[in-house]
């Protein structure tokens, strides 16, 4: 359990106070926060809920949304990412989460550029102050609204190009399962992984964005992502993120009792 | 207007006869068949009243669906792709479109091997008769329940491996414009190309299976898809090929126009 992470995302219904103690509850040792739950509780209210629980923040989602049709939003962007940066200097992370934006403007290739010029802008800030940005490749069913980046190769060309030693990916297995090149990927990957995300891809798919599904109820078998990860050298946490209206609806210590289980058995590292 | 073929897909609720006729009426020389429609009205009828019509076959959808969990499943399987060939010859048309399956009995890898596996005992029978094995690789959200075969450079390392000549590719913008890698893959696959596919990517999604849209309607470029196809040496017919309950449900002549209109001025070659 020592580096099992409950994606705060996972109980959309709890505040950070509420995550955080429901962590301490279940015996988890780190949390993955949301800049939103974050605002709504206090940047520094949040910070010191984790500090005095004791636990630790696994990363911080999420920076990104580069791609910009106006010289507005792109500066706004930019900017937003610098915050995004600030706030997880505060509340004790190394990490945050990209999710790098969709289409603007109509047009794909130049979006992919922005985000790849946006990253490297963003970058040399972040460095100054201890913070890695994690590239997440999203599902491709997702290019068009939330990330044109959405393949884990894709993601690490884009870092290899910019070559910061604080830009890197996630690997998250929602996204990246049916990728029959995510071995080599990952192989590749190396200690370029700043962050390890689960939950199951669930057959029929119930919803786009709210149908991901407690690891065990899908598809996904986590076995070789976790040993994967684990030979390209990744030892950092492993965070439980799923987007489910029928989990957030569920009671919270629930989730989290079945979210330990499915870990224990399906995805802890050997 | 001498390439564009209706794929009888997009007019779901008209019969055989009433897509033959739809097509006359618009100046339409090609047509896609479905299997289902044309068992419903009787394969030999299917073909004379295309024969009479004067209009050709551009395809036959589909074959595929090897993955199997029992070898009872997996005879049946190839059972049924050695019909779709039989049926193909009787319509005319020598290309039969390959939607492989998806993940049969929780393993995607043996499921993806099963495809490989398939395609070649299927290929030789195919070719005594004349007939082509077009692999489609579909979008990777249907990995679980359509296609382990989810991008173009997997289909093409399938169709490498296997070494026929009668098997080749399909090439779908709904399928394949997210991947980054599609431009290498297409002038890759060269004359491997034996059939493109158009429609448009509705943002946002509709919904997964039956949320696809008119070319003009979403986010696809189709320029670079036609030059890139063209570049690769492909001529053969284009189909348009929509799943869309709104287009379903709207009279089929209206359909048809605006599938020339959008073709001529979005998708046709230069």
């Amino acid at each position: 359990m020592d580096r099992l992470s409950l994606n705060q995302k996972t109980t959309e219904h709890w505040s950070v106070e509420e995550a955080v103690a429901g962590c301490v509850e279940a015996g988890i040792g780190w949390i993955g926060l949301w800049r939103e739950p974050v605002a709504a509780t206090g940047l520094e209210a949040s910070a010191e809920a984790v500090r005095r629980a004791g636990i630790r923040v696994s990363s911080l989602c999420r920076g990104g949304f580069f791609p910009s049709a106006t010289d507005a939003d792109w500066e706004r962007a930019l900017a937003d990412n610098r915050a995004a940066v600030d706030e997880a200097v505060v509340l004790g992370t190394d990490t945050v989460v990209l999710v790098c934006g969709g289409i603007a403007g109509g047009d794909l290739d130049r979006s992919r550029r922005q985000v790849e010029e946006g990253i490297g802008i963003v970058a040399p800030y972040a460095a100054e102050r201890g913070v890695r940005l994690a590239i997440e490749p999203l599902h491709p069913m997702f290019c068009a609204d939330r990330s044109v980046i959405v393949t884990l190769g894709q993601a690490l060309d884009v870092a290899d190009r910019l070559g910061h030693d604080n830009v890197g990916v996630v690997v998250d297995t929602f996204h990246l399962w049916w990728d029959p090149d995510v071995w080599d990927q990952i192989a590749r990957a190396g200690e370029r992984i700043f962050a390890y995300q689960v939950c199951d891809w669930l057959d029929p798919l119930p919803d786009v964005l709210l149908g991901r599904g407690m690891m065990g109820d899908g598809v996904i078998d986590f076995r070789p992502f976790t040993d994967a990860v684990q030979a390209a050298g990744y030892r950092g946490p492993i965070e439980v993120e799923i987007f489910n209206e029928e989990i957030w609806n569920s009671p919270g210590p629930a989730v989290l009792a079945t979210m330990v289980d499915r870990y224990e058995r399906l995805v802890k590292p050997a």
